[in-house]
């Protein structure tokens, strides 16, 4: 059949549209056919079929929405085969997995080869993620998931026998200490090519951060020349296809919300051990409000870290940090920027918790150098920084990547003041990343949150606990609402 | 937004599609929205969004999906409003269940009021269904997911203290009993308002080869008529919205080919008890290519059956029987039909294995009768087969539903036949169900497979093992290399 794209947004859903008059759905009659396999030479994609009466086809064309245009990569006109699809096997192993069985290292293979190419609908899809998740997987297979997930995919190669990264699950605002150790690290000469990603549910990624002062949307070969100059780069990950099958994965994990044990570790290593690292620092933070809420299970999730790195090759060391209250005081692209150069050039006024948590993170990654005494990793770190060798390398890294004028924070703003005077007793990380969000980040980079409190400050009612800045009015409006129907954001005792 | 109904057929996915450029989109930024809600006066309706750059749509315009269009119910240019959706409070309980909790009654009534109202996505629909597959339900969660099935969804009163019904959970081609025991107990006295489904997997359900005979898409008031006149009728249940539930969850598990037994309990048993029955017959049939295929499982199963249906206020009775090769000689509606109307006139030829099975169920049914001395329903239900009274039933209820010509039997045949002299040693059900198919079962009536020879019967090299009957030559084609590639449809020893 002649392809005809369409401008269909289906949300990463392969979906095809085919007239029911078509001699394609005569063949195959009244029966259901949900999905068709669309081959064009070797290639084959499968796509969901909606069958249509509408005039906007031809009897002979199929039409494609967006995302299997791009899949498919071929002009308007194009012949294709539209074929009644061969059964996508793996799905026999998904199956299994619901039914309790555990898999092996083959299956997890097939079933993520046949995931990257487009084989799995979302219902599929979803009973794999369903079926692994919470302790449906033993650690073994967490491996041979993570492994199949980094190899089936782009690989990077550095041809360095060490190469560092460092990891944050999450959930902490404002948190970018990965802006402070990687060129914290760069400088004492260790390579940490560092792929970020951007926000998915969060005010800001550190890819959206970083683009506020430089390009992060750099080829392969353009960071493979930073990386060999300066040792680092802060680069988006999603300019390359490291470990695809995760993003296929996350289409629908999101949706639902869900972020099981056994597929955020597959989903971390895979795209660590797929970006060429040798070695890997993770930070998970606990808190009440932040993703891990209590230490036994972030004692198990870092036994499982480390027990996959293993398995992988990856040497992979978790520290557990306080993930009780943002860290920083910006939250959203521009004003975490702020923060973190302020800090890189030592200027008095930079939030001490950010330095802090940077220069230790950047400091447990020097210790990996076989070459550094245990611990004195960090006294490097400190001293990189205070001398302004961290500050000059990461301006290195900016003009390599393609700076940019970082974008003010925005000049719309509204402070959120104490209602009664006395201590802030709490700070609720997801409300306040929520009202972050409102306020138009991380589309908006100016838009954001700045703390004026922390934890264990003393406040007189009326003095402001934070400053919402927007770029527009409305999100002003709905950021302010959002506080003035949850003063638990910031709680006073 | 105007209502634009498209005739798009999305496969019961409710689909809207949405310019880009229309107010909604831009109000809602470039943020990911997978679902909308759409609000008509008190109503209300979720829908995957897919935005579109076509010109098919005005900006004002919401173009739906021919499932969307159906579940609305509103003509073309009704005004619609259409909302950022209001998150779907029990999908948090489906996340409970998948990390492990149990979910109690009320919670199982919130997702399925939510289910209905169509406000999952497949996805979420997914989540669910695996969720809450093999052994993830305890039994009383078994019980609350019936009971929130069966309560929101129509339901059939009878106005009689002992309503009868019979189920059969499949699996063994040709099994046609229940349009035996129909008669039979009808003509008892019994009242057995029995409601069927068409073939899914199967070559023919109930309704389908009862269609041969008599109509079966007969509204309520029909039905109820028929009943109170007749005792009896064989209608198709798909009419009536009995666990409207169930269709909505099947459309996810039939592409998974997952039937786990907590889900197959509430679909079975909610559709009991939706249609007004008191009193159950439900046969397991056990064997190596059945649906269940060992003794130990069918009882646990049957355990299963007995606790949630008591829990239900259903008296369930579960009978294991012989699955190991098909029942009767016919597989296909115009065959099976045969088979059961020869066995209702007392036709020397009649297939004496349907005969004695479809004798047993009503005499257990039978025996559901407080007037009846343990064990004498047999009997009684013999008697009345012989008497002639059961055809003579039979007869009333096809003339009360509407009378149909019946279809013979496919006029173009061939025979498969033995390669070698021996005894027929095993029989696989689901291939020679596959082979019924492939000749054009259920589509065409006349098509399907006529056993010669059954497990146990003597063959001679180049006699008949069984006939294939088709409609269409191409269909024949099929069927026939299928048999040629599958020897061991009937394995000869």
């Amino acid at each position: 059949m002649k392809i005809k794209p369409l401008k269909i947004d289906t949300n990463r859903e392969s979906v095809v549209f085919i007239r029911k008059n078509s001699d394609f759905c005569r063949a195959i009659g009244s029966g259901i056919l949900p999905k068709v396999e669309l081959k064009v030479g070797d290639r084959s994609l499968y796509a969901i079929l909606n069958t249509i009466e509408e005039d906007f086809l031809e009897r002979d064309e199929i039409g494609l929405c967006t995302y299997t245009t791009k899949m498919l990569g071929l002009p308007a006109g194009s012949e294709v085969e539209v074929r009644y699809p061969e059964p996508v096997r793996s799905v026999e192993l998904v199956r299994a997995k619901v039914r309790g069985e555990v898999l092996g290292a083959q299956d997890y293979r097939y079933i993520i080869r046949d995931i990257i190419e487009n084989r799995y609908s979302k219902v599929e899809l979803t009973a794999f993620v369903v079926g692994c998740s919470q302790g449906a997987m033993d650690r073994d297979e967490i491996a041979y998931l993570s492994e199949a997930m980094a190899d089936l995919g782009e690989n990077l190669e550095w041809g360095r026998e060490m190469v560092v990264d460092k990891h944050c699950i999450g959930g902490v605002p404002g948190n970018r200490t990965t802006m402070l150790a990687v060129p914290i690290v760069a400088a004492y000469g260790l390579p940490i090519p560092k792929t970020s990603s951007r926000a998915i549910t969060s005010p800001s990624g550190t890819a959206d951060t970083m683009e506020v002062l430089a390009s992060v949307d750099i080829g392969r070969s353009r960071m493979k020349e930073i990386v060999e100059r300066e040792n680092g780069c802060l680069a988006w990950g999603g300019a390359f296809a490291l470990s695809p099958a995760d993003d296929i994965i996350i289409s629908v994990e999101r949706p639902l919300n869900m972020d099981a044990p056994g597929q955020m570790i597959a989903s971390i290593l895979s795209k660590k051990k797929a970006a060429g690292s040798t070695h890997v620092l993770l930070d998970i933070p606990v808190g009440d409000t932040a993703k891990v809420r209590s230490y036994s299970k972030a004692i198990s999730l870092r036994k499982l870290f480390e027990y996959v790195g293993g398995k992988m090759g990856l040497h992979v060391e978790v520290i557990l940090t306080d993930g009780s209250q943002p860290i920083g005081r910006g939250i959203g692209p521009s004003l975490e920027a702020r923060d973190v150069m302020s800090i890189l050039a030592n200027e008095p006024g930079a939030p001490e918790d950010l330095r802090k948590k940077g220069v230790d993170i950047a400091g447990r990654i020097i210790d990996f150098d076989p070459s550094v005494r245990g611990g004195r990793g960090r006294a490097i770190a400190e001293e990189i920084l205070k001398s302004g060798r961290a500050l000059d390398k990461m301006n290195r890294i900016i003009s390599a990547q393609g700076p940019k004028t970082p974008t003010p924070p925005g000049a719309l703003t509204k402070n959120a003041e104490a209602v009664k005077s006395g201590r802030v007793a709490s700070i609720q990380n997801h409300l306040l990343a929520k009202c972050a969000k409102l306020a138009g980040a991380p589309q908006d980079q100016g838009a954001g949150v700045f703390c004026l409190k922390k934890v264990g400050d003393e406040v007189k009612q009326g003095e402001p606990l934070f400053r919402i800045h927007a770029e527009q009015n409305a999100d002003l409006g709905f950021a302010w609402d959002y506080w003035q129907r949850h003063p638990e954001i910031m709680e006073i005792r």
